[in-house]
């Protein structure tokens, strides 16, 4: 293992590789090694010309990434000589078989939400479970949708305990430049339990017969919005838990009727603040929604920026599974910092994916 | 009031009124007496081709309504003067300024669900409280929403009881045909408790404390969808509340599976079938979302045609204020055929509607 | 070939083969054999409640279609036995492995506009070339789009004469019911010459070297919207051009200024109007768009519903090509006044398609 | 007169002002003296970090500006003292009312193209005639549309001669953030000639009886896309016009099949190279939708990001109104690298914007 920075490569250069790949780059602590794809069009002259070294997947691909005037550095088997972990971001199905690739090469492996837990038998949520990820080999990041839903519920469970959990997700019908998606015009409901409880319940075991989820699909391109109502073990104020989440990293919480009505009045004012990509890898609770029922319920509607959120929560599991930071808060400060979504005061208390190494056998997970 | 058929007469020939008056025209114990608006585009076409006599609601407005080439044969307040009750389906705020009108000609009168409820200070749902409107003389329809939200809670409430219900609603933007409204990309949260809930209570008053609605409104047109949690008192099986909706009127409960995966397929089929408007008044459960988890929740997912959905209801509502009949049962069977929404063997039972007179004081609602 | 009534088949019951379906069951003088299909989702219902006999085109569907309910009374190949012509509307390349099986039968064959011209060397618009199908064996319905085109082009050609066509097409990306398809939120061009051009040339050759498209397709679904210009041979008035169009068939033009700005409108008339599936086989000129500038170019802007517009061209293709009909315009209004699109005033004149049999050698297409 | 830096104000904070804010900022011949808006809502958090002196152009709205947390320095009359030149980018209608005030200062005026032509009787655009602007007091920006096709046909007109433009626009709705409007699945016409074709007069009084524009708006967001046929003076080759506009300021033109099929991927090319707000003020032509014909017409589809489009020319005007570059090609030059959209090697030759004041008497414009 690297003495000096970890080293890191990312496979697959699409939506979530891309920003990995900058992400990874932009810590002090950490050395991009490189980005391995197939592809050969435009997206790669953004990793050109941020000089990070392109690596070819699958050698029948290599003429084509060089035709297209792409300088190949050497094939995936090479970068994986080269690195501590893999980031693997490619589409799903994809990890299984480069699996066996990452073995041989004895690197650390980071797969993303659109695998089965049951590839890694392991999930990763900074929020959920950051603790239990010293050291470990091999994980999985739960869904962009999980990781938002993470942050909230384990945040409340920390403070309050939490009895119930139901979600109602509104799911974004694709990225905005994967066009080829519908439907134009519709909404489709998931047929059956959403993923999203059962997912949840990898990094919160837990909350194991206490959260439900369900979902529909429509649309819309720019994000996910979650409907949750949380039944907790005791009745804070409305005003306590507005306080408790303007207190917590990558959570943010700010009235809409300043100008943020909806999703796109929220990109545009990423836009217009400079983000990179206008992304947001912040959970944004509309502070509206939040309210306390009489009967301990908590309610509340926050968007999930599908293509950035799980950004920062790749950057933590790095540096779990290297053990390069053994205290979940500094880790989340110190990549909060790099990515420019530092939030003040907000990295002084404790996280319930630090605490719980504590009170529970690594076994259960 | 009229001894053989009611004379009905719909003020505002829109989205909700110009069906109100088709239904109103097929019932067989009913006389459409006319239609009342301000209007001179090609709606009014379908009036004139349909042979409804056309009022004109504003002097004002008189000679360009003639200029179009309508036929008016006299003003809202001649047309007052030949009805027994009046459906004002106006755009919302308009039902309050013709009130004193209706009061001076004495008919009773239906207002939609845009209006607040202390506008009159009653509101009707047939599964909620038919049989506290027997002959009383103002009311207001709950909106299309809460006239979906209500078939199925009452339903529920009736058979198993009910100690909680919480609704997550995705509401379409705007209807098909008002293309002036958004968003186009982007979903916006209602900042608040959304009206559902407390409107639920307006016809469902024992459920007070144990109602919560968030909703978001997006970029689809085509129809509302609720994600509900109903808490029971009791625990049926999945199949055995499968059967009860399979059972009740203006409830369709079918598997997404077999080509009716979202809200555009259900229009698609629902075109097939020859529906006028592709009109699909009943309340449609996909059958897959339906749930219930050991804790006596039960879960599901349905589509809402709000164009449609408050039609039978108004019907119902002429016959219950005008106690023409006191069954609700049989006024929801004899509205349904004449609707061509007829659902065999779906009306031997009671509903909820109907029993609560009994069970309450009057004085309640 | 049949004496009294024609017998025909239709292939692929999907979005156009339903249609054609309805259209020659409503022919005095056609009778539908039969649909064949390989689908077992709700779609069949309809053929089903509609006594439409269904045969089984792939014999390992045949299970699947008999357990979701269907009764299969034949395969394909007893259908072929019984008809004269079969308009096959299966998804484009089907058409293709269709072919052996209809010439061993020794059917006349219709494909549809998504094939090439080149699997049946000749194409059919009614307007365009219906003299020069007098008794052939196979064609190709041109697409909805050339459909639409060929009835404005071809009318102001016989009336004024064309020396310059350029059309701007604005395709819907998908039809309303197929919801995997994007895209939800952008434009994309058609990257080259769009096949709208050249496919007006194969049954309008005499505009060699006259015609060129663009095309762009967005995320809409209810219709493709076309912006033309053409240059005429002389300089008749707006008002001659619009009196022109009144008076042919299949084409509806109409001021929008009345309630019908945009399509959305249009289907919102049409669902009020009480047309099956809110079909509008004509296509629409928005009035106002329509001028002539001082350089003999006539603009215009008109709407295509590319779901039914081919719908009555099949039913004239099918009388033209077993000579059931010679005079186009007989043809077309037996067709219209089945279809109930009959346009009173419309079937005086002639049309281009039945007029230049004479003036040119068959040869030609 | 500024000896040293002019003095530049810009009126009103929202779509197009803000980005002017910023293009004057990063001027090194520009100081931006403030912005004056009525807003207080999350826009003017904006502006406020990056330290711009914000104005309260209404007293009445003073309150809500210092309320929400603004720190107001002064009034519109008193930023009006401080400055050479406004850019009024308020929303149509309001620079009308505005311009007594600026009269009274004694400043020069741009106002943008929602303005009518007769305000200011006088309209700008860089490339059809910046050097009619030298010393000029007050102008009109032409709307983004028209920018971007001035710069196409200026660029062949000067090059090629024009004798025929005929451009067929499909408008985006809205842009995003502006969520109210729809349609959100039509496609609307403009209903008559767009202005677009008569607009392009107003800085090309040469094309008079040369140019028709016709008009479609829908459900989209992200851009104008425009479909050309222009005919052409000479025949230059499909290869000469590529060059040509490879060549020139301000026009992107590269194939879409290297993963830029749509508006979309474009969008995510830009946010990829982290383009501010990812605007792309740069014309994009679909390479392989260009072609010229046998009769000397040059076809081509590009896009028009209608957000940042006039940016550039905003800052040009500025330049030739107050005098201080005579050059037009030298005043691109220096507006593009300060705006990072700097060309290499596209500054070298002319533009027809500063040759025509040669040719013609300034009387004409």
């Amino acid at each position: 293992m690297a003495k000096t920075k970890a080293k890191v490569g990312v496979v697959g250069y699409g939506i979530i590789g891309k920003r990995v790949a900058d992400a990874v780059a932009a810590q002090s602590d950490m050395k991009l090694v490189g980005v391995a794809d197939i592809i050969s069009d435009v997206r790669l002259r953004i990793a050109q010309e941020r000089n990070y070294p392109i690596y070819c997947s699958v050698p029948d691909f290599e003429p084509g990434m060089r035709e297209a005037g792409y300088e190949i550095v050497g094939y995936l088997e090479d970068m994986i000589k080269e690195i501590d972990i893999v980031v693997d971001c490619t589409p799903t199905g994809v990890p299984r078989q480069n699996l066996p690739l990452y073995r041989v090469g004895n690197v650390k492996v980071i797969v993303q939400g659109g695998e089965k837990h049951d590839l890694t038998n392991r999930s990763f949520s900074t929020f959920g479970n950051y603790a239990r990820h010293l050291g470990v080999d091999m994980t999985r990041l739960v869904s962009c949708n999980t990781t938002a839903l993470t942050r909230i519920v384990a945040t409340v469970t920390q403070e309050y305990g939490v009895s119930d959990v139901f979600v109602a997700l509104a799911r974004r019908a694709s990225d905005p430049s994967r066009t080829n998606r519908g439907p134009i015009n519709a909404i489709a409901p998931v047929l059956g339990v959403s993923h999203h409880g059962p997912d949840l319940l990898t990094v919160m075991p837990q909350l194991k017969d206490k959260v439900y989820s369900l979902a529909i699909a429509g649309s819309w391109t720019l994000s996910h919005v979650h409907m949750l109502k949380v039944t907790l073990d005791t009745t804070p104020s409305k005003e306590e838990v507005v306080k408790l989440f303007k207190g917590t990293p990558r959570i943010l919480i700010e009235p809409g009727k300043q100008g943020l009505y909806d999703s796109a009045q929220l990109v545009e004012y990423f836009r217009d603040l400079g983000r990179p990509r206008y992304d947001r890898p912040e959970v944004f609770i509309w502070q509206e929604t939040l309210s306390m029922d009489g009967r301990s319920n908590l309610y509340l509607i926050y968007d999930v920026h599908m293509e950035s959120i799980p950004i920062p929560e790749n950057v933590d599991a790095i540096r779990a599974m290297l053990e390069m930071e053994t205290d979940v808060m500094k880790c989340v400060e110190q990549t909060d910092k790099a990515l420019n979504i530092y939030k003040k005061g907000a990295y002084s208390g404790s996280l319930y994916g630090g605490s719980v190494v504590k009170k529970e056998s690594k076994a259960l997970v």
